[in-house]
């Protein structure tokens, strides 16, 4: 069990309190949870290491909590969820997922529920090989993939990309035109390589309730990528992806909450390869929102029994750029190299 | 003399009509120029060479222009410009400043004002090795550099820093810890070579009016840097660098509009250097502005003789997010692989 300190006193639990954990710039996230609730007033409380939070700026709370790492991460998410009544924890980055996968029955205890998918959804949104070796066995379409022992023996020929089999963004990922201009030797046990897949990279926006029901799923295509997240972007009406995702989530063992989905599409093979599954909500879920796919309020309303498929607005564009929330911080004043 | 098309019927100039080129994501700076002429209404029209520009989405008119490069970008700027009644062109990327900057007499001949510095300004502003040389012959500290011919003959010793004397953002930018670690045979001509500066980085915004009169100074450090751009950043007094850098922009040949400079500053020293000019608003000026540096009314005063200098609150925080412009765009409906 998880420590809770006696001497806070909580709050009730409300349906439409919500902690955004690891905030970080999600400001426009926070913006749409308190709207999805309206007329309801909701509050939204964020969490993250660091005071220089924009969604913090954007709260109605702002609590700081410690690293993800750190012995009290949990039992310090879970007491800020008491003190303000959350009822509901909305995780953000792929650090937490995992750690955040094996609380959430202990959460539920507590009358605290974790838009969270089961750990073994996220080992297969943490390890790309362990993500390939589910999709085959499930029979998924998705990119040929080799771990780099395999590689060094029998490799790929062509285009291909080597990447290690944990991690975000492209940190560490190497494309070359034949494998033989790769150093394959060099690289370390935990690179895997893929035979370079020709395509238009799609994310798709995933809701799925308790029962494992897909209530939405919204592809949107990238037309524009700034430090390796989605600037321009457009919803499309593509359904072999709608169906491929919809059925391969409900396959997952335990996938929950929001999450997204990547797919790259080959418009003249007409066929969608799964390429990476992110069990949280991904950063340019406002623009499958303003679309209409309001999958918060879909997830929502699948507590009273309604799980109809959300309907959103396909040639949607989103083009982004930077807003800032501004704030006086006297530390700064006193010392500008602080 | 530029061509101007006679069928166009112009408006009549409007000192509060802009027209800020090359907008792409400025989205915040479009609205900072309509809320600066308030509570006189003002027009922000904006150009862009895609349509799919955040500022055009922000702005009262956008138009689509040539690239930079075309024979068309100034006549078709210049047709805009009348056609709205813009008495102002707010230029806002590298590569049309020198564009620019040879234009602004002719432009003045039609009664349109280009808040852009002399194409001397320009040159330094675009060659790190011209401005290296500048600032030493006008006595002004900066980073000891090397064109890389000299650098293979008697090379820095220490950490060093190898970049294009062009370009901008950082580019093929190289940092080693000892030059021997760098091949400077493999570097190409047009490389520079720069001892490495311990330090902090500092950006100072200025704006300059038609005289030469430095308006405004507000240094703002950065707190974080996202592809490129500074994510957060807050405003700093720091005196030594506000009164280095005033100097310096006065003996410029011709500054003119707003304008940032790239400091480096160490504590230890105390001693500010000057890395690099840019001669045009820089992406972080909204933190400036939101300080109290109003930099934009600031040259509007100045044309009225009021050219006292701004004041602005140190301790600003800015902490950007993404914000978005959603449209809909019924091609990517008709074929979402357009």
């Amino acid at each position: 069990m998880l420590p809770c300190p006696s001497s806070v006193r909580s709050q009730s639990m409300q349906a439409n309190n919500w902690l955004i954990s690891s905030g970080g710039r999600r400001g426009a996230l926070v913006d749409l949870f308190r709207e999805s609730t309206s007329p309801v007033r909701s509050r939204v409380v964020v969490t993250d290491v660091s005071r220089l939070s924009a969604a913090g700026q954007h709260a109605d709370e702002f609590e700081l909590v410690p690293r993800i790492s750190a012995d009290n991460f949990l039992s310090e998410t879970l007491r800020i969820s008491k003190k303000h009544g959350c009822s509901t924890i909305v995780p953000t980055i792929d650090p937490e997922i995992a750690v955040l996968a094996r609380a959430r029955a202990q959460f539920r205890q507590h009358g605290v529920d974790i838009w969270v998918s089961s750990p073994q959804v996220a080992e297969l949104g943490w390890d790309k090989w362990d993500l390939y070796r589910w999709l085959i066995e499930a029979g998924y379409p998705t990119i040929d993939t080799q771990e780099i022992a395999e590689s060094r023996l029998v490799p790929f020929a062509g285009r291909v990309v080597a990447k290690p089999r944990t991690g975000s963004s492209s940190i560490g990922v190497l494309i070359v035109d034949n494998v033989e201009s790769l150093r394959v030797s060099a690289l370390t046990d935990d690179y895997i390589l893929q035979r370079f897949a020709p395509g238009i990279e799609v994310t798709v926006d995933v809701a799925v309730d308790e029962r494992g029901t897909v209530l939405a799923t919204v592809p949107r295509r990238r037309l524009e990528v700034r430090a390796g997240e989605v600037s321009k972007g457009v919803t499309i009406h593509v359904p072999e992806i709608e169906l491929l995702v919809r059925d391969m989530v409900t396959s997952l063992p335990g996938a929950y909450g929001v999450l997204n989905v990547q797919v790259i599409y080959d418009p003249e093979t007409n066929s969608p390869k799964i390429l990476e599954i992110n069990p949280r909500f991904g950063g340019g879920y406002p623009l499958s929102h303003a679309a209409g796919g309001d999958l918060i309020g879909a997830m929502l309303r699948s507590k009273t029994g309604d799980t109809a498929s959300e309907t959103w607005r396909p040639g949607t564009v989103m083009l982004r750029y930077d807003e800032a929330k501004f704030y006086a911080d006297q530390e700064f004043v006193l010392s500008p190299w602080s």
